[in-house]
């Protein structure tokens, strides 16, 4: 508080808030052009992180928040994809809840986003992919609105044109949500 | 600490310190009316995160500061009651174990608390609601004392007259608890 | 880095660099006279969360590190016992690997300081206590070498004569042991 | 973001960011010359954490990002080993998931290291030893390119020529593999 206070007269300060709002503008009719969200699991919905138990047994972490994220979604009729290249039950079970549909086990997840964009008729253009890793580069590029949580790799992060201010699995699906609702609502 | 000495003769400084020192001592009356308070329970006595393992079974973290908490309520005879969305045996076990009463799969919050301040003859005005996402709004609305976690979402800490220095599942309840204990105790 | 290299001419930082020097220095003679170490366990062992399955089931998450502080102790022969409030088969199961006499659901604490401390002939004023909240209390008074975790709750931290830099959960026992055995080996 | 800013034009800072990236260089140079690593586990693929629960068994968090570090290795023909003190089926379910080679339940983790970098014909001057705790201390000593994760224990950190950016459990392997795959692919 004390440090914004003292900031708050500098120029240069007032100019990076300016670029900052004019960046969050164009990130407006960005999102307001949506119509296809492809979202990676690991790493998006979870922080990436992955509990084993002595069994071998699997458990990951996700926020409560994401899931009124995807009814924004609904609300404003946009549609979306959940794609893992972990085949896991979790993923299943976790996408039931969420009521998103989900392919799992993908080698070539571009592959799958170029099949389901024209499945869904959407262009590319109007798609946003949402992931990670280096995993995700190709789709990060093949779409016209990547993003990538806080927290994303470092060679992803030049990629996007939206990192969310949340990391993985801490409600930055929700957050990208959001973003898409405020931009589409009547 | 450093900063902290290079700030102190700070006039500006000076002023927010004393503000804050205004706004505490209001916060202790308004906590000395609380007679009743209603707790969501995902994001508030937990971080918002659900751990699920590969069959879908799931699991919750919550902070055993949190228990001391309600005993202090209880000492001050405050009564308290927790609301729940999701129905979830995990829920159950939690209040059993807090003996703390409580309410699940709740579509419509508001209606719970209206029904039980009502119940137990407590005025909304002297009932405090601690909530932390956009379902809880109507219910922070509603009260005299609405309160939420550090990190609730952006969209409803404004409708807090009380955003608690602590996030969910961190014992923010007990810093709640512990508030209204100093305002009432003897 | 760059903040350090700006504070490091500042006559006030240096003053405070020298305190901090005979703090260090007065802790060092507090802990070459310990001979007994009481730890509570919940907040000191775990971050003070607890996780909870469906079937009500408990897990507690503790540091590998912890371990070879105890060892620490063994080295310089410090004797140690872990007291805990909850009864739990955890609390069990944890002091068993890692070689620690304990006594669990345990109402009054201070009365099983002194019956132990009495039992292996150790003065008061020779015992460490460590714990995290107010229900710790009365053992941090009793003792010689009162000490608490860095996440301690706010009451009980003016009775400490050391606060851990590591919260609970994070090796703070094992800074503890360090400590000690820093002060008293050969 | 203010207060790099700020920074930017003090001479002191950028002395200290030209050490830096003359660090960087010598650093690639020394990655270069790796031709096998030996990974401690706990405190390097995990957070030094374990969770256990009341039949007393055990889990450990992982990071998903490790695993394309470790297929990074294999790019470059690189080979590796974890080794661990501690005997416990995760590691062993952790290692095959992970396409890795490990030792469980050892003792002397210098003579593995010792024994293994014979049988695979590769000097100790051309072995890294990535490792977080005291009993790691002699493997760092010994090999050419002694690391540990950014939370190492203090004690072994000055003996490290590369202290990670990230912690243990955080991919922090990944971030060590990422740095040697730089610096010898093609």
């Amino acid at each position: 508080m004390c440090c914004a206070a003292l900031f708050v007269s500098c120029g240069e300060c007032v100019e990076v808030a300016r670029q900052y709002d004019r960046r969050v503008s164009d990130l407006r009719s960005l999102l307001a052009s949506v119509r296809f969200v492809v979202f990676d699991f690991d790493g998006v919905f979870t922080d990436n992180r992955v509990w084993v138990n002595e069994r071998g047994e699997e458990s990951l972490a996700f926020s409560r928040s994401d899931g009124l994220g995807l009814r924004r979604l609904d609300e404003v009729g946009v549609r979306y994809l959940i794609v893992s290249t972990e085949p896991n039950p979790i993923v299943g079970a976790r996408a039931r809840k969420l009521g998103a549909d989900c392919v799992q086990g993908v080698e070539d997840k571009l592959a799958v986003v170029r099949e389901r964009t024209d499945a869904v008729g959407v262009e590319l253009a109007a798609t946003a992919y949402v992931g990670n890793d280096v995993n995700d580069a190709d789709c990060l590029r093949a779409v016209g609105v990547p993003v990538v949580p806080a927290d994303a790799w470092p060679e992803v992060k030049p990629l996007a044109r939206w990192v969310l201010s949340r990391p993985g699995g801490a409600a930055c699906v929700r957050e990208f949500c959001d973003g898409v609702w405020e931009a589409q609502r009547a």
